[in-house]
């Protein structure tokens, strides 16, 4: 076995999905970051950097997020490992990690930061469904999170990631109408919601406008003991866990 | 953006399951490679080696798993990329890949090699519950490819990978089974078998000591419909795809 050439970099990127309100609906976008360098100087980016000797995939991950978007996400996924020979000038092998956070997370931290003078430059929104042409293969990587994430909401709890701790079921279908970019029966999805098994109703109501709506939530104690082997920067239960789906059986 | 230490290098490996008879019923198992030399001299590890300048990550997978087991599956999925800091004496991320490979296909392959002499040394295959201590992390690595293999059998059709083209609900029980490694009601397989409507029942029956048994084939059509926008070194269908159950809701 030949030694790996030292012009063979290891990156980490990580593609943050949150839920705003769009033209249409809620829509799903992503923060990127403006490259103020070559190669690709002034095409967006996702936010990313090199990895470090002496950290780990999963920091490196949470660090390099941190100091290009002050974004703390409360969990963090490995997503794939990007090494085509030509996705950059110079040989890179990108990590990429994924993350879901609520636009209120999102609009808290942003807040924070502002208040104290760290908010990042060079950091922009964008719809995931209209982004301008990104640097390396970054519009490829954007491709395949958000074709991960159609997937996974299909068998996951992955909407999780994306509601407060208590929601109508309306608010749920809503998730769900935002990712799969089409809109769903609402008496079928109270059904199959219903009889999956993952929602605890609780004792509370949504009240306004409308007639007043059961709040429900996840039933954590699945989630908790769905963890997998492999660990995370995360004590949190993993929004993206495609075992939860099966510990309900 | 400090750059990445030429002291990063990047490994590639594979985990290759198949299912061979055990000491009751089959049991998953795995190819190992002998280490010839430190660090680890003489410790079993995974079949890989070091991606080169001008190879993508997939065809590192492929050419390593060929020079190290001289085994050629349809089929590698990246699985996931390991790269904590103790993992090795230097510090090397692993991209680890994963394939599925019917018992018949290993002795043919294995048959083909001894014939013309190509047949690799220092291989031997292993039972993947009973494992020496490995080199590296790869015990770590073998038991995260085996949870994800049980939760994927959950919602994919994962079992195909080790089946032939036509099969008895019997023979895919038995796969089911050996990859949870707990018995199955045949009744209640059979139903929720029947209700997935991914199995095309055929017009051919397995005849032998017992009666005859209709076999069934998987509905390639939904399989060729679900891949990923990720290009991979297969024209194959993905075994471990977890589109194929949505696709055919």
């Amino acid at each position: 076995m030949t030694r790996t050439s030292p012009d063979i970099r290891v990156a980490v990127s990580t593609v943050i999905f949150t839920l705003r309100p769009g033209a249409d609906g809620a829509a799903l976008a992503l923060p990127l970051v403006r490259r103020t360098r070559d190669p690709f100087e002034g095409f967006w980016a996702l936010p990313g950097g090199w990895l470090d000797d002496e950290e780990s995939l999963d920091a490196a991950a949470s660090r390099t997020l941190a100091e290009t978007t002050a974004l703390a996400p409360s969990y963090l996924e490995q997503l794939y490992a990007f090494g085509d020979v030509d996705r950059s000038p110079t040989r890179v092998v990108s990590i990429v990690y994924w993350a879901l956070l609520r636009q209120d997370q999102v609009d808290e931290q942003r807040a924070a930061h502002e208040a104290d003078g760290t908010a990042p430059e060079n950091v922009q929104w964008f719809e995931a469904e209209d982004l301008p042409p990104l640097a390396f293969d970054h519009n490829a990587i954007v491709d395949y999170a958000l074709w991960r994430l159609r997937n996974k909401v299909g068998y996951t709890r992955i909407a999780h990631g994306l509601l407060p701790g208590e929601f109508t079921l309306a608010e749920l279908r809503e998730v769900y109408e935002s990712i799969l970019g089409r809109k769903l029966d609402p008496a079928n999805f109270r059904r199959q919601t219903e009889a999956s098994g993952a929602l605890i109703p609780t004792e509370r109501f949504r009240t306004g406008s409308h007639r007043p709506a059961r709040l429900y939530r996840y039933d954590g104690a699945i989630e908790l003991a769905a963890r997998g082997p492999v660990s995370t920067t995360s004590t949190d239960p993993d929004p993206l866990d495609p075992t939860d789906r099966n510990e309900e059986r």
